[in-house]
């Protein structure tokens, strides 16, 4: 599969937020973007002003497949007129001064979006050029501004970042997966009585052995033994194959041990 | 401010997890990676097997200032060299096929690892090559996977998008941010009482001027002024400029207009 039939499902999954591109510079990080926004079921892009123009062989590079949204994008010459459609319009903005507005986390803001397209609003982020963001008048068209908690000694995101990092957040917000699930195959999480049967089965051949002879520390080592054993899921499978190897080290223990070769 | 400088306060933030890239193609993608681990206050980086050798130049380009990331890095011949002194390793893994392992979204992934590292243990995230991802030999090493839940359409993601997720979901894992705050420069979130004087201003002049006039639809009037005015978070600063504005508008209406320049 070539990484262009890879993105060849690559479709609007509505609804969604439009990213709005301001100025961008680098026709590479436009294509990183695509992917980024792919990745996130982000679909609608445009380009406000971008510096070398527009469309751009260098972006179809970076997009990694996601050619569909690049062809999609719109090009448009100020802010006003890119976000004149919308309903809502958030702009990420890493350190807003000397300004009144509501401030989201990308979390924060991924909720609220969902919740607005639910009602059938459209709504917009804008992110700004490579160098210095968003400026006063571009952050003047925004709602709300979005601001990601990261490290403060180390804030300058680079553009896909930026974008992926929202994309992310905007699937979250509606994914319903697991934080934490057992992945089986062809196999299932062993019950307590499939796990029971094979400590029965452990013990007899570790009394069977003499392993437990030691009889007031016996109770104390079933129980280790049990605890082991309880600590994660085990699969009916993995029982299985411990079934086997406690069988065939006890069958192989009543076998005489086959000579050295280099003898004695 | 220089890109260098910007990074020049980067260190380590512990407990944090060690990232491990797996025999890494492109020097430009472990300086974005450094980036990104950065951003998120993830600091220690191994480099199984890099194709192109260690240290690059490419890859300090890249880094955009992570720079003390890139230069603590240490080069590893094998996975398990790489994670020998490490408790425990998640893999991240887009499709994982034939294993029995638990799966964590980086979600869940992030927060068990701030639980492992408060309890004192060292611990790892293994990120494979560009084009294949990490192999079984390679997953074997690890405890947990993890997959991202991401639109099944456009599932490939750049290494250092990966890494970006991850850090973000690490940050945010202990990060106290209000999802949604409301951001004010010198000035405060008005009270009722504020907003009460302010809106007893507004209809006193609307009753001078004659807007209100209509006795019968007065009150209906009146009340929605005050929905308006009550829907966002009025700050004391704009209830000032509000009050001028009122206060201007029903000034000038008691002047007499200047005449047009151009006459008639």
């Amino acid at each position: 599969m070539t990484a262009r039939d890879e993105g060849a499902d690559l479709r609007p999954i509505d609804p969604s937020p439009v990213v709005v591109l301001i100025r961008p510079q680098l026709a590479e990080n436009i294509g990183s973007v695509a992917r980024a926004m792919g990745n996130g079921g982000l679909f609608h892009l445009r380009l406000v002003a971008p510096r070398d123009g527009w469309p751009q062989d260098r972006a179809m590079r970076t997009a990694s497949g996601a050619y569909r949204i690049l062809e999609a994008a719109t090009v448009h010459e100020s802010v006003a007129d890119a976000v004149a459609d919308l309903h809502r319009v958030f702009a990420t903005c890493p350190r807003p001064r000397h300004i009144v507005k509501p401030l989201l986390t990308a979390r924060g803001a991924a909720a609220e979006l969902r919740e607005i397209g639910n009602r059938g609003l459209r709504m917009g982020l804008l992110f700004g050029p490579e160098r210095a963001g968003l400026d006063n008048d571009d952050i003047a068209h925004a709602d709300s501004l979005i601001r990601y908690p990261l490290n403060p000694d180390f804030m300058s995101l680079n553009l896909a970042q930026a974008v992926m990092v929202m994309a992310h957040e905007w699937w979250m917000a509606c994914d319903e997966t697991p934080a934490r699930d057992m992945i089986t195959h062809k196999t299932h999480v062993a019950t307590k009585g499939e796990l029971e049967n094979f400590l029965t089965h452990l013990i007899a051949e570790c009394d069977a052995s003499g392993f437990l002879r030691n009889a007031p520390k016996r109770p104390g080592m079933v129980r280790n033994l049990r605890h082991f054993f309880q600590r994660g899921e085990v699969t009916e499978q993995e029982l299985r194959t411990l079934h086997g190897v406690i069988t065939e080290l006890a069958h192989s223990r009543h076998q005489p041990s086959p000579e050295p070769e280099h003898g004695e």
